[in-house]
C-alpha cells in the first residue's frame, strides 16, 4: 500500500490528518503537483483526473478522492470511529462533511481557483465567479459559527470527518487570501481546538 | 421513516432509484420546489440547505444529501450490494460514483444553473460559466465512453451507485437542454441498458 500525497493541496491532509486520528502509518510518495508531475501520464494512469490523493493498493489498484480513502481506512480499521458506529451515526456524519465540503470547501475553492494565478491556464478562470463564491463561503460560515455555538464538533458531540474537512479547508484558506471573518467567535473557537489536536501536524 | 421527494430534481431520482433496485419501499412526500415550499421555514428545520431528499427517521432525525441516504439503505439492506460487499468494492464503487458526481454532474448542473431562468434570483448567474462547464462535461463524457467502450458498467463489470448517478444526470441533461452528444456510442448503449432497467421507472 502506498499513498501519493501533496503537501500543497487541502484534500491529501484531509487523509493525512483521518490516518494520524486513526494512529495509522502507510508508506508515502510525494507528486510535485507544482512542476505538474501529476499531470504526466504515469500520475494520470493512476488516476485519470490528476488530483491528488490516490491510494494504491498492494494488487495495483488505485484509489482516488480523500473521502473514497478515509472510508477504505475507517472500513478496515473501525476505531476510533471518524465515520460512525452504527448505520444512523454514518449517515449523519457523512451528511455533515458532505454539508463542509459542498457549502464551504466547494465555495472557497472556486473563490481561489478562479482567482488566482496558480489556476491561470490550468482550469478555464471566470473572474466573476469570484465574489458570489467569496459571498457564500461567507454565508455558509456565518451558519456554521451558529451551530458550534450549540455544539462542540460539527457533526455534533464527537470529533468526526466533518471537522477534518472544514480543518482543511479554513486552513487552506487562511494561506491563500480566502480567511474567514475573525468575528466568527465559535468558528474561532473550535479551531483552535482543532489545531491544538497532535494531528494537526499532519 | 419518510423520503421528501420532488420528481422534477435529479438528485431525488438517485434514491428513488437506489431504492427501486434495492425493492424497498418507503413513505413519500412530495415538496413543491417550484413554487419553494423547500425554501419555507417548516422544510428548512429538516434541511437548512433547502434541498431534497430528505430522509426523515422514526426518532425525527433528518438525512440529507442523497449520497448519504442511499449509504444508509445500503447500511442496513446490503443486497443486492449497489455499493459494494468488500471494503475494495466499496473503495472502487465509491471513487466511480464520486468521478461521476464531480467530473460529469458538477459541470452539467452548473451549465444548467448559470443559464437557466429557473435560477435567476435563486443563485447568482454568471453567463460566462455556461460554455465553460459544457465544455468541461463534454469532456468527461468523452472519457466516460472510452470506458464504457471496454466494460458493461461504471464501476466495471457489475451495476453500482455509479451507474445510477450518472443515468440520472444524463438524463435530466436530456430535459434541460444539456443533452450529451449522440456520437458517443458506448455511452448511447449504456444510457439505452439503464433505461431497460425497471428501477428507470422510479
Amino acid at each position: 500500500m502506498k499513498l501519493y500525497d501533496s503537501t500543497i493541496a487541502p484534500n491529501p491532509r484531509r487523509v493525512r490528518i483521518f490516518l494520524a486520528e486513526k494512529g495509522l502509518t502507510v508508506p508515502v510518495e510525494q507528486v510535485d503537483m507544482r512542476s505538474g508531475v501529476n499531470r504526466q501520464p504515469a500520475f494520470l494512469a493512476k488516476n485519470p483526473m490528476g488530483m491528488l490523493p490516490v491510494l494504491e493498493l498492494d494488487d495495483g489498484t488505485c484509489i482516488a478522492e480523500s473521502l473514497v480513502i478515509c472510508e477504505y481506512f475507517e472500513d478496515l480499521h473501525p476505531d476510533p470511529a471518524l465515520i460512525g458506529r452504527t448505520p444512523q451515526e454514518r449517515a449523519e456524519t457523512r451528511m455533515w462533511e458532505r454539508r463542509m465540503e459542498l457549502e464551504v470547501m466547494g465555495p472557497l475553492l472556486s473563490a481561489f481557483r478562479h482567482g488566482s494565478p496558480f489556476f491561470k491556464g490550468r482550469i478555464t478562470q471566470v473572474t466573476d465567479m469570484v465574489e458570489p463564491c467569496r459571498a457564500t463561503t461567507a454565508k455558509r460560515l456565518a451558519w456554521v459559527n451558529g451551530l458550534l455555538g450549540e455544539r462542540e464538533f460539527v457533526a455534533g458531540n464527537r470529533y468526526s470527518i466533518a471537522d477534518i474537512t472544514l480543518f482543511c479547508t479554513l486552513d487552506f484558506g487562511g494561506k491563500v487570501g480566502e480567511a474567514y471573518d475573525p468575528s466568527l467567535t465559535n468558528v474561532v473557537r473550535w479551531h483552535e481546538a482543532m489545531k491544538a489536536r497532535p494531528s494537526a501536524a499532519a
